[in-house]
């Protein structure tokens, strides 16, 4: 039955139940679900990625990608399986994977008693990579002969596997999608200056292409990537003030090289082992920019990485006036691809599914399209356009001539962008905390909530540390870590907040996914 | 030490060794690695794709992609795993893939005795998926409720795992990367035009795309996908006359919709099973470019799916002018790069690396760039292009003045985009048998050379078949196979080849990869 021809019931509050507010944690599964991003599938712990969300990551996909190449990066691909022998070269490295690996033991299955078991055991068990450091390094080492050879700057999109225990969709499941670049250079320069530029690029694309404020920074000792020199990464503030790490860039030193055998003739003839990068950011950015930019009606999905920007929603409840309303939809849909926003054509989709008008508004609203166009007889016959925002839901419909809107599409879009940007950054301003300076008002601060919430407050601590890892022990009650010691730091750090010793560096502490 | 400063040796007859004429196996893997398109990795039947076969990948997906988009497909991503038993609904599909999957048993590493050895056994075995219509089902199950829900037109680009015994680069290896598309309609109609559009999809990438002619029809019962009513394929001929399947679309009737219990009301309100269908290209199109295109030079990468459709090498031997040359050539690169070919600008790269001119121009042979130019002091007083096409290398190099160049530069690429493509068909045509019509004739002719090879002149035999699979026991000996029952029939298919009975139709027998 269509709600529109019913007597109005009491509208639910909010298109998402629970709210933000009521239980931030499930508010973002229904979000999730709701805007059709992605859901858990029946194997344990693995998703599936929707059409609009899968359609957000490839829109990710391209501007990455484009950005990848234009530094010189050229995309391989690698295999999905690694031996165990070879994971095994780079000690710290599989300390730090071997409790989540998915391992292939058996190569076909047999029916043995009537039942299908496995069969054709292998002589070495392979592993399904978690990331591929050991089986890009046995390719390089093969390939870098002499420092002609390097830079060797590669890149992969793959599938990835680490065993999740507690899985939570987009952000920590047992299979995601991401890509993964792996470098190699003559020096601890070229390499470190890979690294960095590396990082830059994740911070500029989550900025400008997700509309998701990040800190960038290093790791400290014991959060780096297992065998990495140093990890640097881009830190997003969610809307419950935890942490999201959106994309790591590693040095590597020489660790891999050795444990491959990455060496090459030097400028000077002698034989030298390389130093490797590896850098990657994956489809937990889907949970990032809904965790980041939802609200309690649903998606609201930052224009450039929108599969649509601007959906048609034509409305055909008058049989007599169904023909001339399609015809104006069509060829609004038409005028406005031929519209660029930053040398591309507008995205537009004309949804004529034969479905209840309120019901599809609401579909859209869920996903986040930038822009609603509802048009109706009324519409066609004033010329004019009946315009929602979807991040200005509350100032309702606007009406606009037609020819104005369309020549504003692009800039409207642009505003959108720019808009999610500046809540998310005035947002993460409100919620980042500078005056904190002892142990006493860190715990009270973190103490409020455990678990923290939409409601609690809070969020990001930027304080004086020592630099002394002992000192984070206390921190395991709180659920609190050092996020990054970022780029940015001031001249004087000021005292440690948690001994109240002379602070080597300014962190940044938060509770974090 | 550069070749260019050395006393010249007698130059090697052909870059490729063996040649096609003598050892095709191996002349096929030589190119494959001297054109940089893929190599075997040091893990067991699993191969690594280097950046020109990768490029060449993208554009495939990215045509592709606009094709399926433009058919209203969206791209989903599923699970990599599949639980066994999902896997065992359909009894014909787990019997199919069973002898070569491989199976994940075990979810950490634990060192037992000083030794790192699979850990955590899983209660259920995971099969990581080789074609994924049992899990796509699972899902569709939950999507599908009303006949408002059909056409449900998914897509995904994933990699896949059929564990090979006799694995072969590109074409047969153990992990591959393909996309399959996975739909659900109302009836048998919408099904079967489904699976005829896809496969017209294929054909006219494949003929358009990849200068790969193919000949388009329908699988015998016994050469049909596990679990399928009806596959249809393309075709394609390799230069040693061998047959290349080289996309299929697989009409799936109510099977998968029963194992996975895909129902929906109908328009009458009743309960029903869906219709549903896959199809797939994957990597092994890069083989049979290879396989239809090279020569003993090496690759001739079709312009279409070129990653650098012009290569420009500067020489760059005399130091007072080197600047000159690469200012010359830098101006050229930028104006090609602003030249449309069907609305896409020109994939041109300036290849400045330090190393021997001659080796330099030798690479981009072996790869197959379409047009090469050297860039030389002489050429930039001249204001010319020196110009060599690489599917017409016994003709040398070409003289032109620049801008003649320029405005040609993309009528040229499509000039050689459809040589390659009538040089294909001209080949297939002349190894095409339609004049054999008894048995006799038809042994003796696949008899003559048992493995086929570039000089054997077999090819395939158009001929009738009488429908009868029992007769087919005759080719086993052969290693002949029925290929398919290509749409376009003859009227009166005569008698059958195998068995002299009249024929129920018209089918093309040949060896196959």
């Amino acid at each position: 039955m269509k709600p529109s021809t019913q007597p109005k019931a009491p509208a639910p509050k909010t298109a998402i139940t629970p709210t933000r507010a009521e239980n931030y944690a499930q508010w973002y599964q229904q979000v999730v679900r709701a805007a059709d991003i992605a859901e858990m599938s029946g194997v344990r712990g693995c998703m599936i990625i929707k059409g609009w969300g899968y359609g957000a990551w490839e829109l990710m996909q391209r501007d990455l990608d484009r950005r990848f190449k234009a530094t010189g990066h050229e995309n391989y691909y690698f295999p999905l399986f690694i031996p165990l022998s070879y994971f095994q070269r780079e000690a710290a490295h599989v300390d730090g994977f071997a409790k989540e690996m998915a391992v292939v033991t058996h190569h076909r299955l047999a029916m043995k008693d009537g039942v299908l078991v496995p069969d054709g055991a292998l002589e070495e068990p392979l592993i399904v990579r978690p990331t591929s450091e050991t089986v890009i390094g046995e390719a390089m080492a093969k390939w870098v002969q002499s420092y002609r050879d390097l830079p060797l700057l590669l890149n992969q999109w793959a599938n990835v596997v680490r065993w999740e225990m507690r899985p939570r969709i987009l952000l920590r499941t047992t299979e995601f999608l991401w890509q993964e670049g792996h470098t190699a250079h003559e020096d601890y320069d070229g390499a470190m200056q890979e690294t960095r530029q590396m990082l830059e690029i994740y911070r500029a694309f989550a900025e400008e292409q997700l509309a998701l404020p990040v800190i960038t920074g290093a790791k400290i000792a014991s959060e780096r990537f297992p065998g990495a020199v140093d990890t640097f990464c881009i830190e997003a503030m969610m809307q419950d003030g935890r942490a999201l790490q959106a994309g790591t860039s590693h040095y590597l030193g020489q660790h891999f090289a050795k444990a491959c055998n990455i060496q090459y003739q030097n400028r000077q003839g002698v034989q030298e082992y390389a130093h490797t990068t590896s850098w990657g950011v994956s489809t937990r950015l889907l949970g990032g920019i809904v965790m980041c930019h939802a609200d309690d009606d649903g998606m609201k999905m930052p224009p450039r990485v929108a599969a649509q920007q601007i959906v048609i929603l034509p409305i055909l409840r008058d049989e007599a006036q169904k023909q001339a309303v399609m015809d104006y939809c069509a060829a609004l849909q038409a005028e406005l691809q031929a519209q660029l926003w930053d040398g591309q054509a507008l995205r537009v989709k004309l949804d004529a599914r034969d479905i209840a008008a309120s019901d599809k508004r609401w579909d859209w609203i869920k996903k986040g399209a930038p822009l609603l166009l509802e048009i109706g007889p009324r519409d066609v016959q004033g010329g004019q356009i009946c315009v929602t925002r979807r991040d200005r839901l509350a100032e309702g419909k606007k009406f606009l001539p037609r020819g104005e809107f369309i020549t504003g599409a692009a800039a409207e879009l642009a505003a959108i962008q720019q808009g999610l940007f500046d809540a998310a950054l005035a947002f993460r301003n409100q919620r980042m905390r500078t005056d904190i300076k002892d142990w006493k008002a860190f715990e009270a601060y973190f103490a409020e909530d455990a678990d923290n919430s939409f409601t609690s407050g809070q969020g990001f601590v930027r304080a004086g540390w020592s630099g002394d890892e002992a000192s984070l022990e206390k921190l395991a009650a709180l659920g609190v870590t050092i996020r990054c010691v970022p780029f940015d730091q001031n001249d004087n750090p000021g005292v440690c907040v948690l001994t109240g010793v002379p602070a080597a560096q300014e962190v940044i502490f938060a509770r974090a996914y």
